[in-house]
């Protein structure tokens, strides 16, 4: 059969904190050249590169990231940057995108990324989509992608798959158990040594006969809203009135028709500074330096440490171990790996003390 | 007697690599606000308040420094801020001064003090100049003030008084029998409890009559090449051919007229950042927070770090102990406050690898 129409929908309207204070409120992490020289989603843009053009990539953003979303993607069309009237997490979006996609062209099939993972290599990564289009173009099926673990991590949902199918290009088509939520360590695991357990990238591939029927199914509200859009009425007003879910509980939980396909390379959702600094390579002296061009790093009888600088800045270490030091135009910040989930309550306190002034 | 008419000199060239990234060759320690929210220039002015008024404060400095000391201490006189032409060690430097000061009036003591220092209470710095000016005003003498030891430094050079020959204003006058340069920790423990010995402030009291003899005596090359300058000769030129010396090596060691008063209260050069966190208060959470209008620390589960910032900017700590974090708008320095003084190997490091890009 030949290849099917495949759009990409990357959903690139997040926030968060945990990169403070490179990710700032009117920066987040999608923007930041986090993994490389250029920010996350230009990396999950050119990822695509020979499988789906830049006129079959949509952006879903915030309304007041849809211009940094243009300057960061120039290649893509003005009308593929698609503004979201308020985060609702996730399933909303994937309505809204699936309802701008079947205007386009109801016979497409969907992949549904975010903006802001690492996953490599990019060549293995097109070869699964490529598989889970195919199957998607075949059976009216939602397809989640699952990453064979490496670690008990205890950070992410888990995929229980169930019953092969079939291979397509190599790749097995597997039936879907059960989604599970992030568990303990013990259950982590079992699940590390079970062989049937995933974890859950949020990465979905759909035909749009598919996704449109799933949410008509699961979530009528959301249809019924789109199509008063359809029909004239304000997004903005209807939107805020879909429950704010993700798509995993709103659709994929509450499907029948859902199926797995693994991934067996890299992929990591960079959930920290150290997350990023187990990621990033180290340099000759054994520390981590995230450096956009023209930032520097030196280090004096140091070692373990993530350094992130943009600009023409440099960071300087001496006699430190296992830290991460950030530094911004802004901000320094200079915290232990292992604490680097603490940043969340740095950004508490400064909303606290100083308002929004450095957030 | 009546008071006699005192003039300050503050030697303001220095460069140095210490105080590193907030010092630059651009920008070195005197014009930083270290010791509170201003410069250490404008403190050490400021600290004479009283004493001497602006009209007989002068400072000398490098050519290249000249804006920066009219833009830090506008309340000078034009005239008062005097260019050096080279750096030369401190010797060259006091002979300048005291060639200027004897043009201006011959009858003045000088009170020489180098620009940053850390000195308080200002009340008592000033009763020990304004003693010393009087023993000089009535003794052709050169004096030396020396700080009473409160630990067994030996990043010091050490002066070993002898008889006390008077007191003025309740402040005894010494013989000085010898100095000593920086000595080990064994010898430095013997001066701690000896009872004799002080640290060699590098502040300087003397009538012009006095300094000008010395000069003739102990730098004659110096009074010959002020002497042309006099009569028209070029200072660029002949300031070069001056021996570069330390002031104390050039002239107090040789000198038999030698007299110390002590300094009972705080005094620090401030050699390193290391020096300047143990100077500096700690806040609520144990840091030492050295931050100017405008910048804040956060912190979390940190305690006795220096955290230096300048401007609108932030400094956020998670989990860290007795680092040396400092920010400026090019660069951020991490560092155990015991390893401050490696901050110069970096200096080296950035000018082997960047050249003078980040100095």
């Amino acid at each position: 059969m030949s290849d099917p129409t495949l759009y990409a929908v990357v959903m690139a309207g997040g926030s968060g904190t945990r990169f403070w204070p490179a990710s700032r409120a009117a920066r987040p992490k999608q923007f930041l050249p986090i993994s490389g020289g250029q920010a996350m989603l230009s990396e999950t843009l050119a990822r695509l590169e020979g499988l789906v053009p830049a006129e079959r990539q949509l952006v879903v953003t915030a309304a007041s990231q849809v211009e940094l979303v243009r300057a960061t993607a120039p290649q893509l069309p003005e009308e593929n940057v698609i503004s979201e009237p308020e985060a609702r997490n996730t399933a909303p979006c994937v309505a809204l995108a699936a309802s701008e996609v079947a205007r386009r062209d109801p016979q497409a099939i969907q992949a549904v990324l975010a903006a802001d993972h690492i996953i490599e290599p990019a060549s293995s990564f097109r070869r699964t989509i490529s598989a889970a289009a195919q199957t998607a173009a075949r059976d009216e099926v939602l397809i989640t992608l699952g990453v064979k673990p490496t670690s008990p991590a205890t950070g992410y949902g888990y995929i229980e798959c169930g019953e092969q199918l079939q291979t397509v290009e190599g790749i097995p088509v597997h039936q879907v158990s059960r989604f599970v939520e992030k568990p303990d360590l013990e259950t982590a695991n079992e699940f590390l040594a079970s062989g049937i357990h995933f974890w859950n990238a949020g990465i979905f591939v759909w035909s749009t006969a598919a996704i449109q029927a799933a949410v008509g199914r699961h979530m009528p509200g959301a249809r019924d809203a789109l199509a008063a859009v359809q029909g004239g009425a304000d997004l903005a007003e209807v939107y805020r009135d879909i429950p704010a879910e993700p798509v995993d509980v709103a659709i994929m939980e509450r499907a029948d028709n859902v199926r797995m396909l693994p991934m067996d390379y890299t992929w990591n959702d960079v959930g920290s500074w150290g997350a990023l600094a187990e990621l990033t390579p180290a340099n000759q002296e054994g520390n981590h330096p995230v450096l956009s061009k023209g930032a520097r790093l030196v280090s004096i009888d140091s070692k373990g440490c993530l350094a992130y600088a943009e600009g023409d800045r440099v960071i300087a270490l001496v006699g430190v171990e296992d830290l991460v030091v950030v530094q911004t135009p802004e901000a320094t910040l200079v915290c232990p790996r292992d604490r680097a989930q603490d940043v969340k309550r740095i950004v508490e306190q400064l909303r606290n003390e100083e308002g929004e002034a450095f957030l």
